[in-house]
């Protein structure tokens, strides 16, 4: 019986706990978990912040492994069949219904009612739909794509890199432009590394704390900025500073804070673009202190401000593509020196270090008795 | 000596001025005005509320007339050569400098800051730069139309019919779509009539008081609330009615106030589009009660919110084109009756009526003695 | 035993055969005909123009009746149930994999593979999937939506109606714009209607016959012109009367003859948009004396050119919406008296009447013996 | 008296002339020349392929050089003085109006009637408006920019830098995305490069000879064929083996050849896009052999054609902004090895080497005497 980690219900540790092992059903797989991310969002499903979870939960919402049983066909996008022992990762989003008013008029499909999440919608009353566990059952339908990169490479970018993508994509980022980047966890950081990608000639960070900042240098920021070593006038100067007095082309606002929505739009050129990313559990409104000021701060200067968070498939296989490709792969592979593994044991110590920000990035690595199975990269 | 009115300097009242004719330069005119708008700014101008404005100002931005001189050359966009004698308008904003960043590099014109404003940004130190008065000095480089509308036609859309066209096309609003307008004044007004003219299937208008939703719906409007008469969770649940329980395509938010803005988005169904239109003064934040939370209000939905005021040449002669056309014109035609013309010396009494709403729309027609000029239709 | 007309192999006259009523699966549904719309495509269908198309067919693609019988749930958009005796029609694609490259990275479902469609790539050996019939069969997954129009209003447009709303929406047309139809059949006459909906001020059309032109400044286009009786040189001359000798600012192409891509781009303006639309069978080369020179014709002018035929579920959806619509749909109303309708018996003649040009659109009504079925609008 | 080298008339050799130094206007400048650039278009100017120009001509269009001399004031798009000493280059086209329908209305600058460009559209009557040339006049309302280049990477990219840039925009390309540029000229070898700093995942390239295509794999080519060793069917089968059988999701046309424009709509995939770049004079049409066929070709795939040619500021400026970097520089640093330099008296050498395809890029260096000037990097 395969070993799950549980989130058992809002403000719980989490526990270990051994499931039944799930019956295929037609066009349907099971998956060995070599990795599995612990994100922002698995701190939020301890404690309770999003609505509509279905407790208990195993979270894990991105994972690699091993297709280790596939019961009648499974294909890729291209049409080409899987195979069992393939090393594949899985959209999250799932049952995006193809049917609806979201998905065929407005051509929002991430707003689409019906989709599920595995690790964060789909609850263990439906099965072994989360990442924190030795197996995941891939219900049909789901979306797999065979990884060409290895684990840890595609991990370094983990649900970060489909998320930025949408972000940058978003924000429309010509040849040239300078991009700020306000936040430095994993949103942040593969925000700027996508928006060098695109083609900004300049990415400015402003995060926290300086080991995150060494990450964003790492990856090519051309100078950041210690939010909490500096106030909201001492940013803004900053950023004009670097920018010819006028602000960012385009801000990428990844901290989740209110507040920094609104500083956003100040830090921003006339004309230019703010993108929102990520957040969108409830984190309250924007400080009276802030003083959002809509007439000034977005519409004297003509802005365009763009909300997004999650990703649809086309994120995701690019995302897949651009971390299996040799050169593109790069600040990928540079990355993989940040990140901290932790056995399904260890999943609290795991939410506890991404809650404080001790650490980049967290991965579950599931331990396989060698009794049970072998991975190989 | 042609006569103006003059706001001496911020609160003080309007008065008459005699000043002297101006010399013309090379490729200068003369305007005989026949039309001049009284809008919203012209109140904030006397309010004081605009900064940078070189008091002692001729207010008018918007105004119709009759080429009375013509030194050198005057052409249209065309190449034809202007007449004395031909009625024109003209566009407000004057010197865009096609030489600095914001021009060349962010092709956003509108944002120049070489760029000034008869009636805003020219004082009458800068010579006969206000449309309430007699003649208005139509300097060199300034961008004429020749008008083929009758003057009041083109006065019953004014300034509001180019801004609401910027906002219209910032909607980029589809066939089919479900538009909401907030806000009943000119610009609100405007921005119905040209939501329908893009295509949108119904326009629901919140606004006040009823006079001014009357004029809505006899634009066209489908559906008006009164916002006095209904809270913002009426306004919503009203709203959510209309359309299917999801909030509207687009919400064009014209009226002004800063809650209004973060209601537009509440307003607006996920993944659509907000646009912020009209108003770059400061009145003030964002209230406490409404309680602006981004990541819910805006992020979460994937918005879209774009500001914008003003217009560019694009919208001034597209409108202009608009209301000389027999068929499209038909809603100007209409609204016509609602005009309330006053003289030079009624300057005061018509910046009153509008500031208080007692009026659709104000304009000023300078009477001409008959010893100076006959202007005809 | 429904009765339906059945083009058996190409260039084989339509034939009348009973079929055995089909036996329906979850979630499906029966539909009995009221009327079903033969178009262009139909008279290639009986050429055997198109490839892959699986003889004997049943054709009629767009088509709208009463549901008869529903087994399980069928549901629209907005998720409500579909009731037996509603009025309904269905997007003619079928299929739509949601699963392919197409599909899910370019987001181009109309370029999906798996996609088929009512009439043209089902027939008859997949069950009753042609609308020249008594009945069809709505396979589970079909897209109905319940029709507020009367049955003729919907068929005025029918499928020229998503058709042309594509073309207009890859034309981008701005209010104010001069927008050049060339070609008078039922996609040129519905590219007239909703280019003057989407905001354009002057729509010209160059087509044929005479009657055709009638019908195209019936719904309001500007000016017309016989292309029977002008050579392309007089017709680009007569293009640039219209436009201040610039051209069109956006063409709609169609005609479907190969030439006429050619001369749409020489009657468009420099950095306009051209759009070729509809047809997708092969017609042959440009012809030598047209003499397609790119570099000339397309690159210094820096044209956009882009080609769409078909439509998707939004376009299909929004054009069911206008038509519904008491104010929107006049100009399909005015249409009506243009509609021809052919019993089943009667295809063949209904095939000859479009192949020739000699009615704008044709109808078949399939007449019920009252013992079966009574069809009230 | 500095010297210049002349095209007389159409098909006439350069040869070399002494012409009477300009006497300056208020807010002009003297440059003079260090490097200026022998393009395609040079070559064409001197077989006489172009209309309306005013011979006798100095070519050299996009140069760079020393501001030897001010009269009055010279600013940048960022309003800060240029100095005499200043390293710059300058924008070609000069004049874009700002007035007309085209620049206001369409916003489509490049097509403005009014502009000029220096070395094409202005003669030696105009003045010393070409940069074979020791020194060429700087008109008043030339954009300058003060290059942070050295000279030489900055030429490296050239004249097609920027139009390639322009191409690229038109391209929309996504991150991920496969791009395939026909031609390996400089415009083709810039389309490489600034695809894969767009995002671009993999750029093919078809082209010829070996030496340019061995240019286009080290600026990062994945992939690349000789279409003088390949038919159109196999260089077809070559692209789609890379593309999963799809074609490429953009292709850039940069070829000139007539027929290359229709296998650019072959070689991509369905709802892809097209941009045909740099050619406007006439080659002729498309061969009978290629037989375009408008409806297979472009329709049934629904692909978008783009043309474009030249640039405006904003590539310019960005241009110059990336070569600067010292990072972005990189590709143009290593095609430093490829220029060939020539002097004025060599310019017929220069010409008929690039006609040829000997050299990838030919540059003109005027050479001073060291009694008139020092030209320091």
């Amino acid at each position: 019986m395969p070993q799950v980690a549980v989130i058992p219900k809002p403000n719980a540790p989490v526990e270990l706990r051994e499931v039944p092992a799930p019956e295929l059903e037609e066009n349907s797989a099971l998956l060995e978990v070599k990795l599995s991310e612990v994100c922002g969002t698995d701190v939020y499903l301890q404690q309770g912040r999003l609505e509509g979870v279905p407790y208990p939960l195993v979270p894990g919402h991105v994972s690699v492994g091993r297709l280790s049983e596939i019961r009648g066909t499974l294909l890729d996008v291209e049409g080409r069949e899987f195979r069992e022992g393939d090393r594949v990762t899985f959209l999250d989003v799932h049952r995006t219904c193809n049917a609806c008013w979201y998905c065929l008029v407005a051509k929002a499909t991430t707003r689409c009612r019906q989709r599920k999440v595995y690790g964060i919608t789909y609850g263990l009353d439906d099965g072994l739909c989360g990442g924190w566990a030795e197996q995941i059952y891939l219900k049909p339908g789901t979306r797999c794509i065979r990884l060409d990169a290895d684990a840890e490479t595609f991990m370094a970018g983990g649900c970060a890199l489909p998320t930025a993508l949408h972000a940058v994509e978003r924000g429309e980022i010509a040849i040239g432009d300078t991009v700020l980047v306000l936040g430095s966890g994993p949103v942040g950081i593969n925000g700027i590394i996508l928006s060098l990608m695109r083609g900004a000639l300049r990415v400015l960070c402003i995060g926290a704390p300086d080991q995150r900042l060494e990450a964003a240098t790492q990856v090519g920021a051309s100078a950041v900025l210690n939010f909490e070593e500096h106030k909201e006038g001492e940013r803004l100067e900053w950023t004009r500073e670097q920018t010819h007095g006028r602000g960012a082309d385009v801000t990428i606002e990844a901290t989740g804070a209110p507040d920094a929505v609104v500083q956003a739009m100040r830090f921003t050129r006339d004309a230019g673009r703010v993108v929102v990313v990520g957040q969108y559990t409830d984190h309250g409104p924007v400080s009276i202190e802030a003083g959002f000021n809509p007439h000034l701060d977005l519409n004297r200067k003509h802005l365009d401000v763009r909300g997004c968070w999650g990703s649809d498939f086309s994120h995701f296989y690019r995302g897949a593509q651009i971390v299996s490709d040799s050169v593109r792969s790069a600040p990928w592979v540079a990355l993989k020196a940040k990140l901290s593994r932790y056995t399904l044991e260890q999943a609290n110590e795991a939410l506890n270090d991404v809650a404080s920000g001790r650490v980049l990035k967290a991965l579950i690595a599931p331990e396989y008795a060698s009794s049970r199975s072998q991975i190989h990269n």
